[in-house]
């Protein structure tokens, strides 16, 4: 599958990496002499972070081809992306030129944050084919994009986009109704009138308006919004208390909204010294980074509570796992890339998550012999009771490794598994080796497990019996016989 | 130290959860019948949640009792805090009521989200005394707190004030001139009305309004808000250029917010009506611990990239880690509560995080020995070779837990540790012994340790020589030899 992105700054750029990294070859047009720069700055930073989302391997990356016009980058594109300019003739000229060589039936998706579809689709040769798909920076880690069609787009083409979409790990919000600004854009212009009149008028600086965001309401924002927000703080009554109880602040004198700043040199001036005072510090490759660092560990942090963001990219880890290939050898039970949180001070891959990896593996062996979630769920389980680590070399961040796992005992009660940690090329960087019991969740204590898990296990076992058992196994620390 | 809480519901049960988890005693008065059971709930929460932020124990609970009065709720206060309904009478009336009976020199902060402190301290006793301390629910988890002084208030009560909010993990933000509804929710007023505009004129429901936030800028917002984000945005060009580019913006009709709109019977009935359908599978006590659950996640990522309110959270952590007393035995090297996100499928701390909570062993002996983070810096540092886990018992969320570490062999470049992980109550949970070999940082490879970190672990293995050795030490899997 090819993607068409037209314009290739951050968002061009952004929307470029997260085809790629999701397994789509991309073809890019952007006549400006730094594009390919920008392209590569942008795709540098999501090849750092947005692998270190899932706990699963993405696909392999795409390839990616610089086009020599826009008629070269479309026309084999089953989606092409716009992110030209905001201004309407600008957009028009080049949504015609895309649609004079794009397939009929690709779907054209435009990042404009202000227009509405139907002003896009103005003297378009094929409108339904044209919709919004406005993205948020950056494009390759922020799930959301808003879909916005026209009465133009009909339900085959909404439906095309909302999968490809959903394909590369996106959350497409399907806007009812166009309007100018979609709906984040207007949330945000709103606070961000506000944030201006408050600088303007000395009341806060730039970072304390930062710091009432992230020390409070926007750490409520990043997993709930506002109006879930709102419904706990109703309490049992509900949102209709709330409503009740807070509406009449609506007409208070809150706000200087009715006004807009003007953005005078003054202002612009006293605003630019006052981020500089802030974040002067770092550089924008610096804040990206850091940025993105905080993204991935917020993003898994509710993957770990199935929240949100968290529940859509376990759903795509689902999606990614590939099933085992039984040809020869060991069990792969995990293929992943290791995330910049999982480094320590030494500056490597911390001692805690070599056993989340392993752990890892032995959650994925457990469903592969038929001990998953819904056999939890009827009240059994396998706990492990004993764990030797063996540290053979050093693994950084975003490096790509594999488990590989051998069943030396799995019979009655007890599962005794062997794992081999590897990086892509075949480098062993660990050994774990687990003696796992079933039990019974409701006693907490052992019993055999259900027939259908012993008969799968054995039949693991008979297929790595004829294995070396591997010469770590049954160690102890210090020992090397 | 004792804090007086005066007004016990959701926002006056989240001050007293956080003053009493910190270590003070709480007096609340409440007059209204349930307040005990309100208290009780949130106090149920902040326990389940607020000890999981830290990564050190925190001081043993302080003491809530019930007053009969207000006058015996402050009588010997050091902070008081007022949370009654926002009436100006009824805060003018309390805060005298406060006054007639608290020491001078206790500070009275106000939760007031839309007073300004001159309007509180008009016709009070001591005016310098009252300012406004505006906290975000959940008090017990979110570290923002406004505080509003007026020119009423002297440098001193301002001073006593941060320094007992900074003490209880909170994040004052000291607000310059006092303005109505202070700053965070000016903005998040500006966000509510264009929401109920968006909800009135369907363009979007309540959920899809929260997804158009927590999958998107609401991500954003929780670790940097808005004019660092878009200090990004505008690039290397800076925020001059941001402005440039996007000040124009301001003037095209993205917003409704010239209006105010008026919350009809109809639109209440809409709003209530979706939230229903939004968030009516969960109650109110599922949402609050869904909330916390996903707060105490993001907290604890952000700790991870040491940025924001993780800062905040590891400068606390410094503040709360306690020196080891030597009189006898292994010495303690963890002390601290076990987070819900520690937990597994199986209903209990996951394996890995024993071996985090090994690894936070290690890490602090290491402190204690002088291989600390300045140590780090120097080039040096000690990598984990091989480690052996028992694990013979359960441990659940919220149990508090500690490790204290034994070492077996402190002498060239080994360190042979040997950890014990028991519950508060003393029960043994699990054992974990490490090899770790001491390296140069630069060439990865091993070396000796500098003369003061050698001397100083041979003076704790000279001072364990003494213990009996572990009888599991040196045991490999299986073995019960």
């Amino acid at each position: 599958m090819t993607a068409g992105v037209i314009g290739g700054g951050v968002i061009g750029g952004g929307w470029a990496a997260r085809f790629l990294l999701n397994g789509w070859d991309v073809t890019v047009y952007d006549p400006a002499p730094d594009a390919r720069h920008k392209i590569d700055e942008v795709l540098a930073n999501a090849r750092r972070s947005l692998p270190a989302l899932y706990d699963a391997v993405l696909p392999a990356e795409g390839t990616l081809r610089f086009a020599e016009s826009v008629a070269d980058a479309v026309h084999d594109a089953a989606y092409i992306q716009e992110s030209v300019p905001e201004r309407l003739e600008v957009k028009h000229r080049v949504l015609a030129d895309i649609q004079a060589h794009a397939p009929d039936d690709a779907v054209i998706g435009s990042s404009t944050s202000g227009f509405m579809p139907s002003q896009l689709q103005q003297g378009a040769a094929r409108p339904e084919q044209i919709l919004v798909c406005h993205p948020f920076n950056p494009v390759y880690l922020l799930p959301l994009v808003e879909v916005v069609p026209s009465e133009a787009n009909g339900p085959a083409t909404r439906a095309r986009c909302l999968d490809i979409l959903n394909g590369i790990g996106m959350k497409p919000l399907l806007v009812r109704k166009e309007i100018d600004a979609h709906i984040a854009d207007r949330l945000m212009e709103a606070v961000w009138r506000e944030g201006l009149w408050l600088v303007h008028d000395g009341i806060a600086t730039t970072e304390e308006i930062d710091d009432a965001i992230r020390f409070g309401f926007g750490l409520r924002w990043a997993q709930m919004g506002l109006f879930e927000t709102f419904r706990i703080a109703g309490g049992d009554a509900g949102m209709r208390h709330f409503l009740a109880q807070f509406g009449p602040a609506l007409e208070w004198p809150w706000t200087k909204l009715m006004d807009v700043p003007e953005l005078t040199d003054q202002l612009v001036e006293t605003i630019a010294a006052q981020s500089d005072a802030q974040s002067g510090q770092h550089s924008i490759r610096d804040l990206e980074r850091l940025r993105d660092d905080n993204l991935v560990g917020i993003l898994r942090a509710l993957k770990r509570t199935n929240w949100g963001a968290g529940a859509l990219l376990n759903a795509q880890d689902e999606r990614l796992v590939e099933e085992p290939d039984h040809a020869q050898g060991p069990t792969q039970t995990v293929c992943r890339q290791v995330p910049r949180s999982w480094i320590d001070y030494n500056g490597h891959l911390n001692e805690a998550h070599y056993l989340e990896l392993f752990s890892q593996a032995t959650d994925r062996f457990m469903e592969l012999i038929g001990a998953d979630q819904a056999y939890v769920a009827t009240g059994r389980s396998y706990f492990t009771v004993e764990t030797h680590l063996r540290h053979l070399d050093e693994v950084q961040a975003g490096e790509r490794v594999r488990v590989r796992t051998q069943v030396l005992d799995g019979a009655g009660k007890k599962m005794h598994l062997f794992h081999w940690l590897e990086t892509e090329y075949g480098r062993e960087v660990a050994t774990g080796e687990h003696m796992l019991i079933h039990v019974d969740l409701r006693t907490r204590s052992s019993c055999p497990p259900s027939a259908a898990v012993a008969s799968k296990l054995a039949a693991y076992a008979a297929r790595h019996a004829g294995l070396p058992r591997p010469e770590a196994a049954g160690r102890a620390i210090g020992s090397r016989a």
